[in-house]
């Protein structure tokens, strides 16, 4: 996602004056405008003076969900919850009512109805609450049938090592914003108002570069590969990937969400030389450039011989295996990185918070997981450890709550 | 700590070039100057540009480290290490050798020698390293006629619930800067390059408000609190109370650390009413004034009696049990907030990685902290379950290594 019209929309929102006058706390921001060119290298430092990023706002109210398009915020914290036995539809509507109306506040830069920290929901950051149904929540629903047919456990694969531990989950809520404190008092919010109808299956925090750090690039993850390039371009080819056209009213606008928690082998990644490193993920490391180009946005050509003989992109490559020429086949990738504490003798315990959104997990994501799960050189150094699948409903116009299309 | 003169000197610095050589990846960042006035409600937003964020740059080399009087960046790892019983007083300064160079340069925006992420160290975003000698490190050292006497294991607290989990260690890095891949890359490289020397004891992550999110403000930890108000001001109040001004080298523009991991119990403090708290705390929890003032910095009056004929400020609320009158006295706050994973019921695990820095323990600490764990009304909503104290010892020059003027 390098798309800036959402930031744009924020910055717009902030500039008449409805986030200011929500968080009240500071003057108004003032923004210039830098020369600059095309060129990667010599690209315009963005100009949104700091003031903005506490301030700036994301819409809650829509169509859609925020928090999918919406240029991914620093952090996020991705919360899974497990209904109690006794949440039923009706039980299920009351708490996506309550929960609705907290992220629509927060969202805003203002307090949740019952919100004892005050103080700590004035700062949006770009805040949003992105709902997400697991197969559990049509069960306890009793609405199995209005479930989108690839909302479903993935089949197992080779590789995987899943621990319940990071896996499952009737109701996500992820939260995303680019204050951390914002994060941490949104979700406090959110689990005390869950806590009649759910318990917590797990939690997983996360982190991008801090706003503002690295404008416009694509980020890196913590093998230092650049993550992200070939998401669908905003406009058409994202609007064909991630959303649902039609169908019932639970579906249309809807997405669906696959998070697995991938942890990255740091300390045998760290052994292998840099040309075994860009052979394996078919791109070269600094610029993001497929071997065969010289820009990261370069088509790599996956026919081209090197001196050997051999394809110049290794058939084994990420870049090989997990290519998708199609827009409407692609995923829209949107992952944080998570660092916990490294182990007595130094060992890491580092990797991705993988999240991808696509309209459909069985035609989009499942061939590509199929393809690197059977064959794919990155697999030597990286585990998935956890796994989700959630489907991402449409959004809720003001006064209305999310999970009304079906519940209601 | 309010003071925008590091901040000033990082921008003087990044606009001059050297960042801008050194991180290669963006074109020049444009500073406008907003209005605004000294009223908190208006007061103007920094003019910062975003970009800035990850280009800017502390100094590394000098008679200080950097990190003590620094502006709080938004992230740090707090990385306490266990030297291997064959680390002596050589080996030391081979492996401060190799860390001070690490630091020197990713605190520069460039890789270290040995980097294997090398695209990871390009952006600095306030980077600081500051290194902190345990009293075990005098021990190993042979030298522990050298340790300042204030730095030694802190009398046992009523209050504590100490766990070995975060407590203790030889030697300290405290990494911080305002993203947090950045901190994660230099944590990562400088625990690497410990492994022959150290085992690490514990790592505490922590945050605070990004970037830029409030600039000016003083932090709020997750209680809702203004943390931070009583600190010393920059300046000679500042110079008095952190910096040891003679001595033999090693200890002359040295200073102290004290960490301790502050459980907070937000189960509890949620349940009480606002008044209570206010009470507890001796301040507004919107504003931070004393409840005797109107400004968060104005003085407190602790014999202003209320309509009960009690002081308006109980005399066990916080503020006065910390209340220090004297500069010389006072400890530089700069603490981190941490929020670690919630339980299957929704209980946070969160609180405060409580840090201060002050000349000398004895004479500035633990007055404040014995009068503290005697009598403060926020002992019941707070446990301190990790402690560890420090020597920081002075800086360097270019060419020059952390820990020269004691090992050298």
């Amino acid at each position: 996602m390098t798309g800036s019209s959402p930031r744009a929309v924020s910055r717009r929102g902030l500039l008449t004056g409805g986030a200011l006058a929500a968080g009240g706390a500071l003057g108004a921001a003032v923004a210039v405008t830098a020369a600059g060119s095309d060129d990667p290298a010599t690209r315009p430092a963005a100009t949104t003076p700091v003031a903005e990023i506490g301030l700036a706002v994301e819409p809650f109210h829509g169509t859609r969900q925020a928090g999918v398009a919406t240029e991914p915020q620093a952090h996020a914290a991705f919360v899974a919850l497990v209904l109690r036995p006794e949440t039923d539809r009706k039980a299920l509507g009351r708490m996506l009512r309550l929960l609705s109306d907290d992220a629509a506040r927060l969202t805003q830069g203002r307090p949740a109805l019952a919100d004892t920290e005050p103080e700590l929901g004035l700062l949006p950051a770009r805040l949003t609450v992105t709902f997400g149904f697991g197969p559990g929540f049509y069960r306890a629903a009793n609405l199995d049938e209005r479930r989108p047919p690839s909302v479903a456990a993935l089949p197992a694969f080779g590789i995987d090592r899943l621990s319940p531990r990071w896996s499952g989950g009737d109701l996500l809520l992820q939260i995303c914003a680019d204050d951390p404190l914002t994060v941490t008092h949104a979700q406090r919010v959110l689990v005390k108002d869950s806590r009649p109808f759910a318990t917590v299956a797990w939690v997983q925090q996360g982190f991008r570069r801090a706003a503002g750090a690295e404008p416009g690039r694509t980020q890196r993850n913590l093998f230092g590969q650049l993550d992200g390039t070939a998401n669908p371009k905003p406009g058409a080819p994202l609007e064909t990937a991630v959303w649902v056209p039609d169908g019932p009213t639970w579906l249309r606008d809807s997405t669906t969400l696959v998070v697995r928690r991938i942890s990255m082998n740091l300390e045998t990644w760290d052994l292998l030389g840099r040309t075994d490193r860009e052979l394996s993920v078919g791109r070269r490391l600094d610029t993001g450039a497929p071997l065969t180009g010289t820009d990261e946005h370069d088509e790599p050509d996956f026919t081209a011989l090197g001196s050997g003989g051999l394809t110049v992109i290794p058939d084994f490559s990420h870049l090989t295996r997990s290519h998708v020429a199609e827009d409407r086949l692609r995923i829209l990738r949107r992952p944080y990185n998570y660092d916990g504490v490294p182990s007595a003798d130094g060992t890491a315990d580092s990797g991705l918070i993988f999240a991808s959104y696509q309209a459909d997990i069985t035609r989009q994501f499942l061939p590509i997981q199929r393809r690197l799960a059977e064959r794919d050189l990155l697999n030597e150094w990286t585990t998935p450890i956890g796994s989700a699948v959630f489907a991402i409903p449409p959004g809720c116009s003001e006064g209305g709550w999310i999970g009304q299309q079906l519940l209601g």
